[in-house]
């Protein structure tokens, strides 16, 4: 008998993962070199194009976590407020998916 | 008999209507009063700060949105595929909310 | 003799005062067709793409804020710390326009 | 005898310097952890907020450079262009800053 094992890909974002921590790894590089240009006393113009590069690439992460967090997690607890007949279940999630989102707007 | 009067209520923001409809007519009256601002050279930074109001208003309406389109259309469809056994009933809806969400962050 | 006017034009936006006021009463016929959106129950996504819409024109106003009071009030208060040899004019006018920055940023 | 080395300070963020250069530490270490939390299944929404904070400091460490930008770079520029009668090199500056603001507002 099989069971779901939930726990080894919990939110959805397991598929991606390589993708997503190939992205941080560049993010990580790209803070590490702003920091280098600040030392060097590079011109500040093109340490905050450097800083824009960032927002847009720590954008990309936030969108890819925010529909896999839709598309598992919100649609897991739907099916599971169909199967129970508790609403509450997909409720909680879209508050919470909203909450973030709003995070992410500021 | 009994239809469905999906058409009356497609999108579930209906509920929360009159509050978000007030909301905008605020966001009206505030765009217009920077008009005002702009047209008796209010000082710049006071323009600005009347701005930024309105995005944060503006911002309170995305939310709402949001939240009502996920709460209910990808919810419903995640339903849909559930009942129906085709799965990309809600994968779509999921890519099209993250896309909507992408646009707000920009 | 002649003294100058700086009550009539005080912020330097003056001279781009009608293209800003067009722009202006353009977002607010936007936010007034989100409103009638939302009143016919248009889909929420078409809703979610008009205010992005928004969001951007609300950009370019700040951003052509921004611009002005940068090229006017702080240069302007450059030159009287330049004249006077008091620094504090113009250090004041650059944290007050960083401050408007950050609230725009938020 | 004291020469003004402004070469070895030439953009203005060097006294801020130490500042910059921990936020910016502290930030490569925040998108490690990320990383991290990626690599171990974190809930989502618990890396969400994750990437929120990481936006609201290099949020922040714009808004220290655009701030030294426009005190130092637009500031000079102004004396500059008062000393020799060209315009032209202010208004260079405050364009390419509101460009890297824009380019920051994305």
């Amino acid at each position: 008998m099989e069971t779901r094992t939930d726990k080894t890909h919990p939110h959805g974002y397991s598929a991606d993962k390589d993708a997503l921590l190939k992205r941080l790894r560049r993010i990580e590089g790209q803070v590490r070199g702003i920091a280098r240009m600040v030392e060097e006393d590079t011109y500040c113009i093109d340490v905050l194009t450097q800083v824009s590069a960032i927002n847009a690439a720590m954008h990309k992460v936030s969108l890819n976590l925010v529909e896999d967090h839709i598309g598992h997690c919100v649609v897991g607890a739907a099916e599971q407020s169909q199967a129970t007949g508790d609403p509450s279940i997909v409720e909680d999630k879209v508050k919470e998916a909203s909450a973030a989102i709003s995070r992410l707007l500021r």
